[in-house]
């Protein structure tokens, strides 16, 4: 793999303060965060690329020239507040940012990692002025600081960046019909109008149509230009400054990876065989070499044109866990894999969909937009008329499954959890609450892969999920369980389902003692031990609840671990043979500590119950950084379960 | 009173065959369901007469004539699906229902009582296709019925009728744009375009602006029409039979309250001074007969023009639970108290909200169009330039409100907690993310009043923001202490805040010690007793507790009972001491079992805790229906513990 080399900071202050034609000043410097965003991002093993590079030359303008904020400072009040409501878009940000010396150089190179900077935008971070990920949310939190500014008769403007596939998730328009009935005429959205969402096309996805004229009808003052030409940025920004009572949306066309030549649309588009494949995910080692040779051979073209030294490079110290940062990143479209012996619960998921949709003519499957990760593009291709592509709208998915569910079909609901349970709610709740039969696949469900940050795991979504009648929670822990229970929410379960799962895998192959079958509220012993018992869920955990149950054998402890997928239905004789007989129950969770598997035993057994699980928001790192920050490593989990013991025992 | 008097089934029937002229006819019919949905809502107490009215018309011309769904029946697979996304039209619904003998006379009669009809629509009732009241899902639902039958090759089509200010939620654009996309022809949007919302006009709360274009721009077919005359709409629904490949939309002018002169807006409004009063609520003894008056004199006058005899009525039987029904009503509008001992702590907040806004200057207020209900229109009056009104679009609002919080303000932002913790529950995660502060009044929280039915009645607020890091949970029990946590909230707390209140009252004054104060993590002893304690919160579940104590203290049982106002936080010393000493330890919930108080000691005490809590779907009914059919109210209470204390200890 070629070495890492990152352009420094005194080397963007170099060609900010030496390049006098502005407009070639913000090329080259938007080239050269594209470039040391490229670098972070291949360090960190994943990453928005796409949509940064789509971004990259707005944010550049804004950031380096149209905004006050990196004279004012971040936290003046009177500093315009610029932040991405995709967030998608953040790697290309944080460059931007260290080109500035907001973030330091340590930082910057820690992306997806503990304590570094997290793969969406945290506040926590400096620079970032919201928290996203989650889409669809940014207009709203522009309208409330504009409202703020005006009502505390402070300085400064709100820029936010919005996604075009993004404008699916009907909050926007919400947040559209209000900011433009306040009058909030300081309050600017640009549109990175790249046209292609997680994969494919907006227009194929859920089309935009005529998107100016949407913002149009909602009341705002619309505009649109090439958003790579700082000229015309230049001068939509310059006609909005006199526009009065009235926000304004600047659709600024652009081309998602944009920079190198073969991640660009539609070129990309058409080599990927109709799929863009430049969403996420880090190139691999040969990729990265080519996409960085163009960077540097393009900065170095437009230096010597204004008769500038060549780039100077520094080198990037190398970094160790590199193998681990692979793992299971969603929205990775590159289809990176890890040597680990057990096959993804997310493939057999899959694979299993496509079997029961070939045998049951009624189910139908319903897609957010997220088809590759959740694993249903098998089955978008098997059987097209039968798959319903709902674009990045959770509500309407879910609303609409429930007229499907209604009306004869048997709806299987494909999402990320955190997104699924959370966004989506309130519409679950009617779903269940008119005793159909809907299938809500919680993709992504857990704490791991931790690189994304906390808007997409989910640790929350049982808690959700559980206080609602008519809805059983499942999470299988390997390849074979997924097969055995989406097998048995098709053709068995009478209520609603949401089948949790894991989208990376197990570092180890979670075994099942031979003949013990899938049954309804029963767990499976997976290690025997008399100490106490511990049960877990998902392969993540279970992993973690054997290494901490081989760790206390060497220690003289013996821990018995049951696979419990059954996370709030409980067959009584299972309980009373299988559970019954430990005097310790033990818990652990791949969720928050409240409203998981815990909780529901203490209310069935109404016995004490110690419960681990991931306490405040989940850390954002590598699989092992984070489950060691929340104590869920086995290690960390062998010491707490000893201490545990300990205090009551001994 | 005047007696209520309603047209039998053998009436309708009468015009219905004898009426030759079908506009003539469609207008008797639907002013002869005007007059029985006046009633029933009387009878009940409580409803929406406002929309019912203006809807009126267009649902008569549908399920009397244009639709096929009366002739084949609400079982058959080809039959024309009607109904209503807002839901609060029922009222009008159910009178029609009647009026084509789907919903029989002695189950009419019982609107919103248990074992009638829901408050708002639930498919366990004949005719209802949908359960609705929670806004906005009704496009998404359409959009699924409408796929469904093109993939099931049924015949059919889909009417969904919708509210004009129900078009703030933005779930509604999302399915707009989706429909399109799919080309869903069979799908047929009415507006009902009565431009007012809960009690002001929907240009004013959030406007809509070009109704039409929206749709257009979204890529819907759209027209426009008088939604009270039965030959427009034919013509309209006419030519929608020729659109092909594009859902249709029919933006119906109407007049909220149409029918009685008193009601209709805009005279309605300029005698309200400027709020409009008969969106919900049952209208006084001099009002309704007024009402009924004029309904039954122009009847009267279209039977005798058309040369029929005059309508015979038929009285309906008295009721008994008269008083107790009218008891908090939320949207109520109308202002009606019983009489009760304890004042509102909805009442109670509203005033202190004053309070503090006159102490605090960066405190600010956003409502989604419940101002009225949720007691923030005194703040409105007195601060309107600190009072943001979001209308239908809670989603927005929380998002808005974090932006406010980061950028120096204190927003408290309020809706019903139904709509509020799960519509907006990844937004309200994603700013508590950020780690700023925000209040959350969640209005009408718990089981009472339990008349509007399940998408009202809130009992997983707790769970669904349990999990969250960083969000205090809390729940006034008298308008003392609603005084005292809102101040906490305000001026200590450092934290967000989710403050659960009671809509209605209590019947008895909740009386705290003297001289102990409301202390974090701390609750306060109500009534001694030393054989197990029962921890509540909420006027009404304490009142049910004290009930229950008071009936255990004559069969010799000492029940102490503990007011706890922290959800999910506990101080320790408090524990210790109050809660230690006490072998037995109970909690009743106003929410589900699961998520509540009782979860969140559990965890705390490592000890057995029994709950007792709202088991399945929330009833429907009046108050003490619906506490006895959960076997919550004060009597089924005490036999309950008494079975928990016997069959532990005896």
């Amino acid at each position: 793999m070629r070495e890492l080399e990152l352009i420094p900071r005194r080397e963007l202050e170099r060609v900010r303060e030496s390049v006098s034609d502005p407009d070639v000043r913000l090329a080259l410097l938007a080239d050269m965060c594209r470039l040391n965003a490229l670098v972070a991002v291949k360090r960190a093993g994943s990453g928005h690329l796409g949509s940064s590079f789509s971004a990259m030359d707005i944010v550049v303008f804004c950031l380096f020239e149209e905004l006050n904020t990196a004279e004012l400072g971040w936290e003046h009040p009177d500093r315009d507040v610029y932040f991405s409501s995709k967030g998608h878009d953040v790697p290309g940000l944080y460059a931007v940012l260290f080109a500035l010396g907001v973030i330091p150089r340590e930082r910057f190179l820690r992306l997806r990692r503990l304590g570094g900077l997290d793969g969406h935008p945290d506040v926590g971070i400096p620079g970032i002025e919201a928290n996203s990920g989650s889409l669809g949310m940014g207009i709203s939190k522009g309208r409330g600081i504009a409202w703020a500014k005006r009502r505390l008769e402070r300085g400064g403007r709100v820029v936010v960046m919005v996604g075009d596939g993004e404008l699916q998730e009907g909050q926007n328009y919400e947040a559209l019909a209000a900011a433009a009935h306040e009058g909030l005429d300081r309050l600017t959205v640009v549109v990175d109008r790249n046209e292609v969402q997680s994969d494919k096309l907006t227009e194929e996805i859920v089309a935009l149509g005529e998107l100016e004229e949407r913002f149009r009808v909602f009341g705002w003052h619309v505009r649109s230009c090439d958003g790579h030409d700082p000229r015309a940025l230049r001068e939509a920004f310059a006609s909005f400054r006199g526009v009065r009572g009235r926000p304004q949306a600047l659709v600024a066309h652009t081309v998602k990876g944009r920079g190198v030549s073969f991640m660009e649309h539609p070129v990309a588009l058409v080599e990927g065989g109709g799929t863009y494949r430049w969403h996420a995910g880090a190139p691999a080692d040969e990729v990265f070499a080519r996409a960085v040779g163009e960077l540097e051979e393009r900065i170095a073209e437009r230096l010597a044109a204004v008769g500038l030294d060549p780039l100077q490079m520094e080198p990037v110290e190398p970094e160790e866990e590199a193998l681990e940062r692979l793992e299971g990143e969603p929205e990775s479209g590159v289809g990176l894999r890890v040597s680990v012996t057990d096959e993804y619960v997310a493939d057999a998921y899959g694979e299993a969909l496509v079997e029961l949709g070939r045998k049951h003519e009624r189910l139908v499957v319903l897609d957010a937009d997220l088809a590759s990760d959740c694993r249903v593009r098998a089955f978008e291709l098997a059987f097209p008329d039968r798959f319903l592509e709902c674009g990045i709208a959770e509500q309407d998915m879910v609303s609409t499954a429930a007229g499907l569910a209604r009306h004869g079909l048997l709806p299987v609901v494909n999402s990320f959890a955190a997104f699924l349970a959370s966004r989506a709610n309130e519409q679950i709740a009617n779903q269940a609450s008119e005793g159909s039969r809907v299938i809500y696949a919680l993709h992504y469900a857990g704490l791991i892969p931790a690189g994304p940050g906390k808007s997409h795991q989910s640790v929350r979504d049982i808690a959700l999920l559980g206080a609602l009648p008519g809805v059983v929670i499942v999470q299988p822990g390997n390849a074979e369980e997924t097969r055995a229970l989406l097998r048995w929410a098709v053709e068995e379960a009478t209520e609603s389902v949401a089948l949790r799962l894991a989208i990376g895998p197990s570092p180890r192959r979670i075994e099942f003692p031979a003949g013990d079958a899938v049954r309804p509220g029963w767990g499976r012993m997976l290690r025997e031990g008399e100490d106490a018992v511990l049960l877990a869920y998902g392969p993540v955990m279970l992993h973690e609840a054997l290494t901490a149950s081989e760790i206390l054998a060497e220690r003289g402890v013996a821990l018995a671990i049951v696979s419990m997928p059954w996370l709030n239905r409980f067959d009584r004789t299972w309980l009373a043979r299988d559970l019954a007989p430990f005097e310790r129950v033990l818990v652990l969770e791949d969720h928050a500590p409240v409203g998981g598997l815990a909780d529901a035993l203490r209310r069935e057994l109404g016995r004490e119950v110690v419960g681990f699980g991931v306490e405040g928001w989940p850390a954002c790192g590598t699989p092992s950084e984070a489950l060691r920050a929340h104590g869920l490593d086995g290690l960390s989990l062998a010491a707490r379960v000893e201490a545990t013991l300990g205090a009551r025992a001994r």
